[in-house]
């Protein structure tokens, strides 16, 4: 069930941005905090603390289940994402491939994790990059061996120049035995037992019988922009004679994913929290921003400020008409006084993204017509929130949103029957998507909810101004079109949307976003005792 | 010359970021400002409007001298950037090519420039994505064709779709005729000239005599991470047999972009204004910040609060050791009194980029070992701008560096002798870079500097921890190691560099930066008048 607001406190804090009066975000703080006290520098509370050895367990158990699916007969491996271009030598920020870091929480180019659940002695191996002292002069300390493995727990590491050769014979069927000196770290020392040279006779027996499979991300097209070197992988083994099948491993990372461990719903919580002081600022200086983009300015610096790695999508932050476009993402425009201002934004924390919009006034108050729209979105919400529980699925929580919109739009004349789907003319996007690594994370849309499974809940209405005049062209919409145009130039450049992030319990959801002000009375409440 | 600092002002602004004492970066402004008065805003200055049909020559001009570089019997094709992954089905925000902006100011994917000189009628062909109404609901609007022609002044818009078939004709030495309904705007309504159906026999003719060439941005390397579909094509040409030899497009570009235009130098001032009012910020909160990256976020909120698109290269902010890796962009480190802060940034607006660095002691005052070290960057600095000047080269430059550098480790006792490499010891980077659409922009290294050549000048000083015990591995330097350590004990873990950007005039070069505080004492007022 959705929670309530439980406090808001307004303060003079001069050293919070903009305004003397700035709203502290601290919503889940008792309330008696009286107006004019110095807050804490950091509303959003601290960050998680996983500790060391609980999260080398979790990450093993992990890598375990992961073993399990690719079975003794076959191979798993793992490259870490590849530095992006922004222009000529320079790179974007990198992010790790969220599989690895799923498997690993290392957060470095270069390195890959071969799972080969049949080997006696290395089931797990990590290649690492050398060190290079030349190279770090430049651009910082790479992690060293002892570092690598205190933080993922993989025990046997070796130098990532093992990896070709290791490929080559693996492909081949040929046994396999690093250089001594590229074995940066051992997971076993004991001898080798006799006639068992590598350990890995399971596996080439399995190659040598054509049974065995090696399991790699592939991406799901084959022109892709990402997974090209899985991709390069695959092509030389479908070159070479071999007794491997490639396979894809993303059902079995779909599968463990889906389901959040308390340490990953920690995480996305604090993700929430950062976001949430963003829009705590955002609505603060909501009033006196001009462009779109310095509020955006104002909430990616709160991401960063509190730690966050910055966003986990582009920030979207849409006054009047762009509200009405899904993912927009320019925040060129300007903000007038008496639209609405659609902030559609998620801080990224410990690899883990956020995702929550709300719609402010920007002066504060909803006029008659836009408090119309925002209603007619809360209830769906409402409708969502409580079909949000264990065994019902993603398809029943939009069913629920979905017929609360019918009621509403039919009272409202923006559609002329009720059992139809012209409510997707307005409501034209899903209501949820799984949330974790990715902010539309990986999941089976039909798998029944279960406790721990995290996803969005996020109806809304747009009202594009050249919407009636699309559908104008379309003969058998033309009686639609008169009958709804009236109510559509009374709401005509309106979007509204409203998402927050639950995770399902035993015996229903917890609204994680359920902090933030959020039905109307709330956000103008909102709006008013920060405004200035 | 370098220009000095002419005022800086102190002011209560209750609305600008902690401290109650902010420091105005608009030191351009005149003397005489009071202390407490209040200030715009915006310190930085207002943005650069440059004339629509001013911009629409320019271009034209740009477009004229590269198709005087292909010549009549060749033609040149320009793609736009792809947008690069983040993770999922999440992108980075969108950056264009540099050349294709180059020559038509288009800041969308899907958009690509043809240059056929020898053509009688279409002699520049924009080609461009349909609109789709019901892509643009999600993703926001795209280019109308007159919106295009009016940004780029190209008159003949041709639907992107028409690309594919275009170019295999051209590649089989074929005339071509787009669909009517694909030419979305036509520079060009007289009738075809009996005889002449397409206009372009100059080239094709060309390709028949096996004379013809296809100029692309072809990338350096083969595995490389952009300009991938230009490799592409060369590739697919390299299959056929034709007459169009493939040629590399980027001798025209790096010539013609080694020289920017007084429009261009507006924007990269403006983008260094906008950079300095992030130092200044950033001095005003160095003392308090207790992490690295709340100094990275306030920069990088600067920037995007004025309207940057953001950084030019990730904000590099180190402090103690770590202001002695280059470039280091993990700004997770802790910040403590007396040590150093490294700040190298630059916004990017209007697609160009500053780049500067200032080196801030945290607690507001340099220890005397701190000072040292300043003052032989800041006197190598002053020697290198005295050598930057049309007629010399960057190698100038660097040289009278570098021998400044020579003398000053000579008297603090880093190096053993004067007229020898062991300078590049400490101060192992270049000199000076060229500065614009690129912040490593594209040049010719040993060309004679010429007004309007835009660079970097930033010698910088290094002394890593483990500098000595590396260098100990190495026999022959055993001497030098012993002669250098009582001097390199006092010096370990400082980093100093200072980075101006300057842009060389008729008798000399303007200094772009020269309003952010530089010398060691200017950097100690600065850093006392903000301190809180």
């Amino acid at each position: 069930m959705s929670r309530g607001l439980r406090g808001v406190a307004k303060v003079c804090a001069p050293f919070l941005f903009m305004a003397g009066a700035v709203l502290t975000p601290n919503w889940r703080a008792s309330a008696g905090q009286t107006n004019g006290a110095r807050v804490s520098e950091r509303p959003a509370p601290r960050a998680p603390v996983w500790d060391d050895r609980e999260r080398i367990i979790e990450l093993s158990e992990r890598r375990a289940r992961v073993a399990e699916f690719v079975g003794p007969k076959s191979l798993l491996v793992l490259l870490s994402g590849e530095p992006r271009v922004y222009a000529g030598d320079v790179d974007y920020k990198f992010r790790q491939e969220n599989n690895l870091f799923y498997l690993t929480h290392l957060n470095q180019p270069g390195v890959m994790l071969v799972l080969m659940p049949g080997h006696t002695k290395h089931r797990e191996v990590l290649l690492l990059p050398r060190r290079s002292p030349a190279a770090e002069v430049w651009t910082g300390r790479t992690y060293s061996p002892e570092e690598a493995r205190a933080i993922s727990g993989v025990g046997e590491i070796w130098e990532a120049g093992e990896f070709e050769p290791f490929m080559r014979a693996t492909r081949q069927g040929r046994a396999f035995k690093p250089r001594a000196e590229s074995i940066l770290l051992s997971a076993n020392t004991a001898p080798v037992v006799s006639g068992s040279p590598t350990g890995n006779e399971t596996l080439l027996t399995a190659i040598a019988q054509d049974a065995a499979s090696l399991f790699l991300l592939l991406p799901s097209e084959t022109e892709s922009r990402e997974f090209r070197r899985e991709q390069e992988l695959a092509g030389r083994l479908v070159q070479t004679d071999t007794g491997l099948t490639v396979r894809s491993a993303w059902p079995v990372f779909t599968r463990l994913r889906q389901v959040k461990s308390a340490a990953e719903v920690r995480l996305i919580q604090h993700a929430v929290d950062i976001t949430a002081e963003s829009l705590a600022r955002a609505a603060a200086i909501a009033g006196r921003a001009s462009l779109e983009y310095e509020v955006e300015a104002e909430i990616d610096y709160t991401f960063r400020r509190l730690g966050a790695e910055g966003w986990g999508y582009p920030s979207i932050v849409g006054c009047g008409p762009n509200a009405t476009t899904l993912h927009y993402t320019d925040a060129s425009g300007a903000c007038a006084p008496g639209e609405l201002m659609l902030l559609d934004v998620g801080a990224e924390f410990g690899h883990y993204s956020a995702d929550v919009t709300r719609t402010l006034p920007v002066s504060g108050r909803f006029t008659p017509a836009q408090a119309d729209i925002y209603n007619a979105v809360l209830a769906a919400q409402e409708a969502a929130l409580r079909a949000a529980k264990p065994g019902a699925t993603l398809a029943d929580v939009h069913n629920a949103a979905a017929d609360s919109m019918r009621d509403s739009l039919l009272r409202l004349g923006l559609v002329t029957e009720r059992n139809s789907t012209q409510y997707g003319i307005w409501f034209m996007h899903g209501t949820s998507h799984w949330l974790g690594l990715n902010v539309h994370d990986v999941g089976q849309m039909g798998r029944k909810l279960e406790p721990g499974m995290v996803f969005t809940i996020e109806p809304g209405l747009y009202f594009r101004a050249d919407a009636l005049e699309r559908l104008a062209k379309r003969p058998e919409m033309s009686k639609f079109v008169e009958a709804v145009r009236p109510a559509f130039e009374k709401y005509k450049n309106i979007g509204v949307r409203i998402e927050d992030d639950v995770v399902i319990t035993a015996d229903g959801h917890r609204n994680l976003s359920a902090a933030i002000p959020r039905t109307l009375n709330e956000v103008e409440s909102l709006m008013n005792r920060v405004k200035h």
